[in-house]
């Protein structure tokens, strides 16, 4: 599957005293690059937020910190779908400097819940189709 | 009315690289001081939130950051009322050091909104009372 | 003077379990847009940040909070240099939604320090001539 | 090695508007437990982070997050260093409700940098022996 591409900076709210990037600020920023990934697939997630039709928590977050990374530093994080499970997504996002050295990877995996059960649900067929065929 | 003190300690997570705290972070103390001032005045804030019985959302914030404050440093927040008008409540969050120094004077004004239609109401009683006279 | 403006979108990290912006998270927006604001005065404030050479802390913000926002809102935030005390920098941020409306408008007061001694110090006059003339 | 426990709170600064935890908070707990068994250990990370002595970055972080956390829940972290290294230290924090049961299960792995060349370097003794046999 094609890689969703988003760009950002290491602003000032995501380091700390050490001088560089906060490293749970990474997984901040994932879930900003994933936003921003379903929107271009045309799953509006803020839509489904409101009604509650969807739950899409995060079951499982790992990362690398490959090197450190400064305030002010311009970031590209590509997302990339790994695997679709019958109910569940695993994605990995690597931040890259414009250069296109990797600085940090991660891999999230969301599943899908019904909202009131709680219980694993699959897929919706739209989700599934737009997930592997985005329009990028 | 008697003030209520939350006792924190700056984090990591509220510095930045400037080596300092990141001001925003003084509000979202005063925001954890004001969560535990509420269950301290017998506020189930949290039960609240499940049912959507009430929303209590911030119009106003300020705050005077008179000294920095570093990674580690122990400090307390009292929180007073300062004020209960008909439909708001505004707050003072003063957060010291162990000495008592003042590092910083902030102000909230949350006010009482229907949470359907999005109209400021009164605050209903039983809060009033209990804002008024916590047992602390 | 002219008005910068930052564009991005409230992201679930600046939501909380009321299901709108976290109130303080509109100041570290407020940050980030000037953090851009001074690149594109064409002030390195991430070299300063390394060197040491100035400290340019927060000693007074506010904010008015007139509308909610919604994770996934569409926002511009229009920074514009109100006053420029001789060791002081106010500045006024105004976050508005792609139709105009404006949501929250934020006030920062920054001060130039001398960054061993922690005293005030005049803003140096490189500074002074880009923040008073922005080529934006 | 004994395990120490952190105390603290699912504060709605670490919520988002799915109701819930934001899972990149769960990192953050991690690391605000990390600091307070350090001191409980009688390493005084602050000092060392003033002086500049030690860097002590996060290269690998991963979380299992088993259970939705709900805003106000009362949580206890136990951090548990699992294995010391050469230049290694990996922790395992796992955050449990007051009843015992697991929500999620941290792993965090801090290296020992020489904060001027940014090379690995062996854990200092002292460190070691305060890290294997804490005085909790």
């Amino acid at each position: 599957m094609k890689a969703y591409t988003y760009e950002t900076v290491l602003h000032l709210r995501d380091t700390d005293a050490t001088g560089r990037m906060f490293f749970p600020s990474a997984f901040a920023l994932a879930v900003e690059a994933f936003e921003h990934f379903l929107l271009a697939c045309g799953l509006p997630w803020t839509q489904w937020l409101r009604t509650g039709e969807y739950a899409l928590p995060v079951v499982h977050a790992e990362a690398d910190f490959l090197e450190p990374i400064q305030p002010g530093q311009p970031l590209k994080i590509a997302v990339q779908v790994e695997r679709l499970g019958a109910t569940s997504l695993h994605g990995v996002y690597e931040i890259v400097d414009p250069a296109g050295k990797t600085l940090a990877r991660l891999r999230l995996v969301h599943v899908w819940l019904d909202p009131r059960s709680g219980t694993k649900q699959p897929i919706p067929e739209e989700w599934r189709v737009r997930l592997q065929a985005p329009d990028l």
